[in-house]
């Protein structure tokens, strides 16, 4: 639900959505599984764009790589013929194989043909390393994991440290899923551009929030959290704007500036990848005719949805901090929670800025 | 083996290696794993670029789109870092998740460090769709099948319909795995340019070979073979020249040639990507200086690796059909062998241009 | 206007248009400027996809490079916005420059608006390096052979060394202009793909034509002709089908496969670079209205496009072959035309298979 | 020379250089030419990586495209073969013909070869729309403003507007030329990283230094000069590290950070382009052997090169702003100098945040 006080931003065109979370577009819905035991700390977050058959009915798409360091699948046949036909995982690096497995059979169930008297399918798998809190190695991700994530979607779910996001870390706390929304008026009609993140890279001195270089203040009493960084961040954008692939890609180029915002530089080891899908025009798998019409924006609009893209994002990236608790690595070594490092600063350093930024994020000292 | 009598290019730089397959370049092994019953053919090729840990000594590589209709996995990283840091494996379309987890519990075993002190591993899986003859709806391959390939690796292997091409089809006809070698001479030293071919893609009607039209001939005798295409062509090249990413993408981008001279047109649903990989320069995963010494290739002598490399592609396709035992696609329909279908079409209509390709291809007519 | 008799494709869709040129596209003209002395042999040919203001109204496209090694202008801004807003221009290498002013002026004249109320246009040129016939380093184009260019275009127009083709070499002959062009029936409705290109890549000896390796018979009589490749080949793709710039691209990208069949490999220096653009939708420059409706084709259709691609992309190199005439380069050596090359060939050395070929081109012997 | 007081950036590498310019790189070169009259507000910018002859000895190089909406030349042939043969121009959009044809004319003089025994030169010019402040219909630039730029080039050099920076606007602020550079130690040897930008782009309400959101406070004093988005921003990365052309594309791609700390979010009209290049390994343009040896450098160490990246375009931005002098826009209005606006917005609204800020930046308030 992104923060309780949305991030303000009076540049943007719009407002957040009801729900300030990626399935403010109507039709997309999420869903988590999760496994937390002393040394799996793991789990699977499923989006649904949209309930209907997805194969029979794709959706335009388009991804955007942003760093490479990353093992997610899907994303070249995305770029070629430009549409989304299955539902979109998101888990750790080495549960890939397992959920492209899972995924695979769920749209058999759904589709007698795939395989059989029409070509596969291609299933969409985004990772990001969780081996920080994670035994990773364990590879402890079922198939029934997926399918419970992909069974449990709602319109309303959590945040932070649960499905996908459970064992992630960002900027040396712990991360994880986050999630906002905007609303944007076009030719009088309302839109939605909804952002989802799997938040999993940075370093705690580089963290900024609305300006503020709260990772330099934090940094002193939390260094025991510093590591060569081997993280990522997943960036999942969601409309009912009539984007077509052109457009979508130009969308997930923005993503970069919401997540600079918040202080990182794109790292060598951080996989850093964007996909957004519209779910205004439809792309049948088979058709009679082959000519239809398509709804299209003009270019001129797209620096309002780009301001809203990357205000969506910051707030995505820091949504996911907010909303993650605490917890103990590997090691047992602690991985602070944003809010509880935030409280323990101003509790022993109180500093305007800082309770500033904090009534600003909606978070309260005690 | 590449050809018998291997194809015959005069203005190419080189001649074939000794074996005239991928193996002749120093290093690499290649082994199958494969799944013959009356519904499963199937199966999965392995090919180690080098015998060394692959993950501490990585090698220079870059992957080329030729055509995004396909679900290959690790290609991305690949193009980031620029190299290569596990065996390639070959597959069908549904078996890509479970040799991606087998591959990377053969990467942890070699390992300790991935995923614990070290960051993830990128396992490269590359893919074509058997159904027509593979149940692959079935999903038969397992993770055992991954280690044997693994397992059997050698400097000499079998081509045809072995391994990954078990199932495949190759302009109308049974297609496979295919390979081919070509030295060239740089600085007064041998060097070596090799590729393998998984060969799945083309309609009969389009097949040409050294320029004859011999598809339109063989398309009246075996019209049943009919389909709409739904193929996909994957070609690995291997050399011990030293070139560098930049490079090997350039080079990548000439296996186009060699396919186009078969006679195919990059059809809609044929995924068609190529990986390059030198065993020249070794990147370490670690290193305690960062400076060290390269030896790389004046760009004026890349006309002859073009040449080479276009010739050595479509020697491998031709290969992967002269290699192949016919067989029966899931209805029970021949898929007919090339040299099956050239002796029955010479039997029926005897016709000079035929007989001259097969007496260039090395097929006796009885 | 393509080959006397077209290229023999029973496989593509459609037949060739009325005039077998690129301008069986509605709307679009083509026009030449050339300069002839003894030392510059160059000049300018100008396509107008359109006789409306481009600007104002601009056409979906897309610009694929195939071999970077080539100065062409305005790729850049086509690729991220996915439209054309001039005319296209060809000309020599070091007539880029001059070729965009004149162009930019051209629209400064038609277009108020640039660069005072609204944004500055983008300016298309696409070159090859005429340097073997013409004293490319004199620098002879000036504006007015531009504004002549432009000021010329026609329904019909001529092919072979006229214009921006003057002082091209193909496969060591004499090279230039080509064009021709196919039509298909979508939805019963009939659509046109136009090509031109401008042919200046290959060697003599590389030469193939329907399958026969006739650079390798004429080589041996014209070896005075062999040098390094420094050509180039561009393309340009035109058609009334409403390919968006996704689809666009994938166009561009068979254009490759044209090129492949006449036998050349895509050498190191040639520049080869597709363009293509649809006059279906209107893209306007400003709109009162963000939402319109635009008709789209269905993917499964690509099949029929890419063959008829490549066919008249191959048909149109084959045509600026056969319409070039001879000439000498800049050392007074001959560069043969090609036909003249094949007929000096069958008088010397009879052969059933030029014969045939000259037959199946239109070319009579005498 | 960046700013008086460096950025202060305690997570970067390294420290600022000699000069805090890109010329502290050893062996760059920067001059300018200027044309400044009633309407005419312009000029050319000359960066010479190297004083030796680059068509013969070239430098390894990489373009990255962040938003194409510009007019750029030079960029696809050095992707394709990564090198850089001539000086870098930069100019305004509609000069970039007359500055091309120069920069050829320039080579052709050094280097008789060209054009006539070896192949063609590939000129870099880049641009930016001045059209806010300059006439740029007029088409100013004459060829000898390019030749009074190359001439002029020397180790120090001007900021601000001046050259290609005459007439470019910056958050609604006059813009234009901004360099910096950071010094790096690798295994104990000093290296340099340098850049200079030119700088139109971003509105004013956007602009955000050391994350504060200056521009929301300047804003409502200054709000004349509102007005469409119609700016870009040109990233000239140099360094002697000896990085090869994917690394120094990975380099471009953080130049996009250092941009959007400064407050923008990469919009629809700015043309974002990064070109990086190095001067450690030489490239020749002919040479007798093939093989030979390059330094090269570990990827584990990008983290504090893209660091040091981020930093010192970030820098260079905000020295273009605080080196521009005010002006007035075509129809007279005032464009101020980002000095000046601070200034008066402290005498008219004191603000101890406004007043941390201009002593960060070393600006007196009188």
């Amino acid at each position: 639900m992104g923060l309780n006080k949305p991030l303000y931003d009076e540049l943007s065109v719009g407002m957040k959505g009801p729900l300030n979370l990626i399935t403010d577009v109507p039709g997309v819905t999420v869903g988590h599984s999760t496994i937390k035991t002393e040394q799996i700390n793991t789990g699977v977050t499923a989006i649904l764009p949209q309930t209907s058959n997805l194969f029979q009915s794709k959706l335009p798409a388009a991804a955007h790589i942003i760093n490479g360091f990353g093992k997610s699948v899907g994303l070249i046949q995305i770029n070629e013929l430009g549409s989304l036909e299955t539902p979109i995982l998101l888990t750790n690096t080495f549960a890939v194989g397992t959920a492209m497995n899972a995924l695979i059979k769920y749209m058999l169930n759904q589709n007698a043909d795939i395989g059989d008297t029409t070509c596969t399918v291609n299933p969409l798998v985004l990772e990001c390393n969780d081996g920080t809190i994670n035994d990773i190695r364990a590879m402890a991700i079922q198939e029934l994991h997926v399918n419970q994530a992909i069974a449990s979607v709602e319109h309303t779910f959590a945040e932070g440290a649960i499905g996908a996001g459970t064992g992630m870390c960002c900027y040396g706390l712990k991360g994880g899923i986050g999630s906002a929304s905007r609303q944007v008026v076009i030719d009088g009609l309302p839109f939605t551009i909804g952002s989802l993140v799997l938040s999993n890279f940075g370093s705690l001195r580089d963290l900024n929030i609305y300006g503020c270089p709260i990772g330099t203040k934090l940094h002193p009493f939390f260094k025991e959290n510093e590591e060569v960084e081997k993280g990522s961040i997943l960036v999942i954008l969601a409309t009912d704007l009539p984007l077509d692939h052109r457009q979508l890609t130009r969308l997930c180029k923005r993503s970069s500036v919401g997540i600079s915002r918040t202080g990182a530089f794109i790292g060598n080891g951080s996989g850093e990848i964007a996909l957004a899908f519209s779910t205004a025009n439809r792309i049948p798998h088979a058709s009679t005719t082959m000519l239809t019409t398509h709804v299209s924006l003009h270019e001129s609009v797209m620096d309002s949805l780009f301001r809203a893209t990357a205000s969506v994002v910051e707030e995505s990236v820091l949504s996911s901090l907010i909303h993650a608790d605490a917890t103990v690595d590997r090691q047992g070594r602690p991985i602070h929670s944003f809010c509880d490092a935030m409280k323990a600063l101003q509790a022993e350093q109180p500093d305007a800025q800082v309770a500033f930024l904090m009534d600003k994020l909606g978070l309260s000292i005690t």
